[in-house]
């Protein structure tokens, strides 16, 4: 395998562990690690932008999703978020990927396969406005350019106190979804934005790295309330503060 | 049950879904809603600062945490972090956490078992100098006042490129922990802060909210290289940038 | 006169110089210290939100006030920037603060006479949407609920090529200026947030504080093409990149 | 003059006033601006790393700076800072500029006039070790990589109640010029970064933008206490919280 760094003999890998080390024709070492789920994400072959893992991270804890749930995505983009929902709803759950670009989906699903995570998730071409096929779900995370055209679906789909989640790079979307949110009978409406900043560690001259990713996206955490209860009088009140 | 919106008799949950109300004596409606994992870091009984979700997100990701795994936390704190890690590892797998404090520890305990975690965790009380019990362990998460106390036990239980991680509130910290790690045969260092902005949505008005928190630590990652491997010439590229 | 570390006796200061010392009568220590810009700033009375130095010091060198220069700002609001203002016009220059509220700019008046900036102020009680009375200004600096309100105006008294400063807490607001101030022929449109982050220094314990402001207000920048030139024909490539 | 946009003829722009456009042989428009005190920041020709508007606009008010006053900047760098710092102290101050490189000072003396602040500011080919020739100075500003190689001479150089600001991009110089600071006297010392971003607004897009400076440096105010008076029994209560 050439590198940059020269030639590698990938059967050099064979009855070596993890941690340990390989050499290229050049003498340049490389180590054979596992890839953690970081890895993974950032290396599936991108067709359109992907969920990074400081975004991810928070969506685990904050929707709650553990081994045996049912989590709907939608859109399925690039797959990287699809890795790490199947990560954490192993085993026995079920990620439900939805998007309207068949295109996208086949790369999704190829990334997916390939992070060895094919057994846990269901690719599915269709809009979000058709609705989603599934009932009781725990948890719906939606990445659309109009994150409303989910939400009908997304209550429909939730089962009780279940958790949405949805991503959007834009102050408008968020306005927006908050208030389709709330006519759906979502409460505890939250949105936030994650910023990651580096620092360059070196005796004597640790620093903050001169420049970061300042913006992904915002994201707005709500849980459905059913359709019994009455609707908030207040909406403001939910907003957190 | 005595709230500051009036008396909730817990009875009537009684027969009742997640997401549907129960109303106080007073009339105030309160959600039945299944706790987040976010929710059960949070509520945890404080006898010490916590890690806060936004950090406990990135470093499941970073680390690859998933079920099956052994993890080591060094020390336990309140156990805000270890309901996040043995929610990841569940099932089948086990997050030893030490603490040399036995009153922290008895406290983690009971907030660890109240979140219904209590299967997947042992609690240790132990001093991290003395070394770990376990070996093969795939991430070691330590949240100590001096990180390095615990990086010579951590290289050696984990698994070659199993993977660390460390929480220091400052900066001297960070580079102390750095030059250790590297020492220990670490790789791939990388040191981040999470910060998490919250916004204040309500049509036409959207805006950050005024007060934000600015800082909890850094997190600092590495991966365990194994020791025939040669130790990196120029410890400085192995810092992210 | 009284203070929580003891009683201080003023005439104690005759004879002194800043950077002296005098003590209360519990021996607690005093500084006699001019005080910068900064300090008038924040130690005026305060009936509104005032404007931060962090933001009034990007203002002063994104517009380029400079001295002898003629400045109209609306509204007054408490005086804190207006004071920043008058200090970067002196000497020969001139601030024009309009407020509609007479409180308010009775209550500015007062403090910008005992910040010693009186001369360079002249206070009117105005609407922004009757006009501005000065002509071919150097700079407007908006900081209004309905920023839109003064547009017209600020593009009327400003000279060609002035400079205008908008404050505003919301991104609605924001959106809404933009369009406005490139409809009244502003061009280089730029939007910013200034975040300052305070750091606790001591000797290996130095670190981020625990809480910062996160918002005060977004600023919008822009500079008055003359009305001969042609609007510009795609509105988006003012947009700061 | 030659642009990426077609030939200017600079004649064009005789008779037309700032705000006015003139046109290359491609029919692209240009504007007449006045240049603000930032675009002759950002324009000086850079043989160093300089300091940009955001830092410099809160120097400007935390160390009260206005005309007629002294100030002092080592070292000199590009000359970006002292045009800032011969603005505000226009007219009757002066800025006396030290830089022990002599191609930097020659390089930042040429910036300076070209902005035309000449005649506000001296340059001195000097270290900081040998001391400053000014008395009784209102402020000092040090931009070195040892910042307190010119501690000891600005406490000499600076009057009473005199202010102190240094720029230093490591943690390590912070800490170590926080206390050589507050062994000369100096006192409410306050450290602080300053971050910039910048919002991408259209309508219904709104947005923050991708990436931004992350950092450039801290900033370290503080004030003279005349040596008469005592040293602070706790340096640790001059922190900023």
């Amino acid at each position: 395998m050439g590198t940059h760094l020269g030639e590698l003999d990938l059967g050099d890998a064979i009855g070596k562990n993890y941690g340990d080390a390989i050499y290229t024709n050049l003498e340049n070492r490389f180590l054979l690690l596992e890839p953690t789920i970081e890895d993974r994400m950032m290396k599936v072959r991108r067709l359109t932008q992907i969920i990074y893992p400081k975004d991810a991270g928070l969506i685990l804890l904050k929707t709650g999703i553990g081994p045996g749930m049912k989590v709907i995505e939608c859109g399925a983009g690039s797959g990287a978020l699809t890795i790490a929902l199947a990560n954490a709803v192993s085993p026995g759950g079920k990620v439900y990927t939805y998007d309207r670009n068949e295109r996208f989906l086949d790369n999704a699903r190829q990334n997916v396969e390939n992070a060895g995570f094919g057994e846990s998730v269901e690719f599915k071409h269709r809009e979000a406005q058709e609705g989603f096929a599934e009932e009781d779900v725990n948890v719906v995370v939606l990445d659309l350019p109009s994150p409303w055209d989910g939400i009908p679906a997304a209550a429909k789909a939730l089962r009780g106190g279940g958790r949405i989640a949805s991503l959007s790079p834009t102050y408008n979307q968020v306005e927006e979804c908050g208030e389709r949110l709330t006519e759906h009978g979502f409460v505890f409406l939250e949105t936030v934005e994650v910023l990651v900043r580096h620092i360059r560690v070196s005796r004597g001259k640790t620093r903050p790295h001169d420049r970061m990713v300042s913006h992904t996206g915002f994201l707005t955490f709500g849980r459905k309330a059913n359709s019994g209860a009455p609707p908030p009088e207040d909406p403001a009140k939910y907003a957190a503060d």
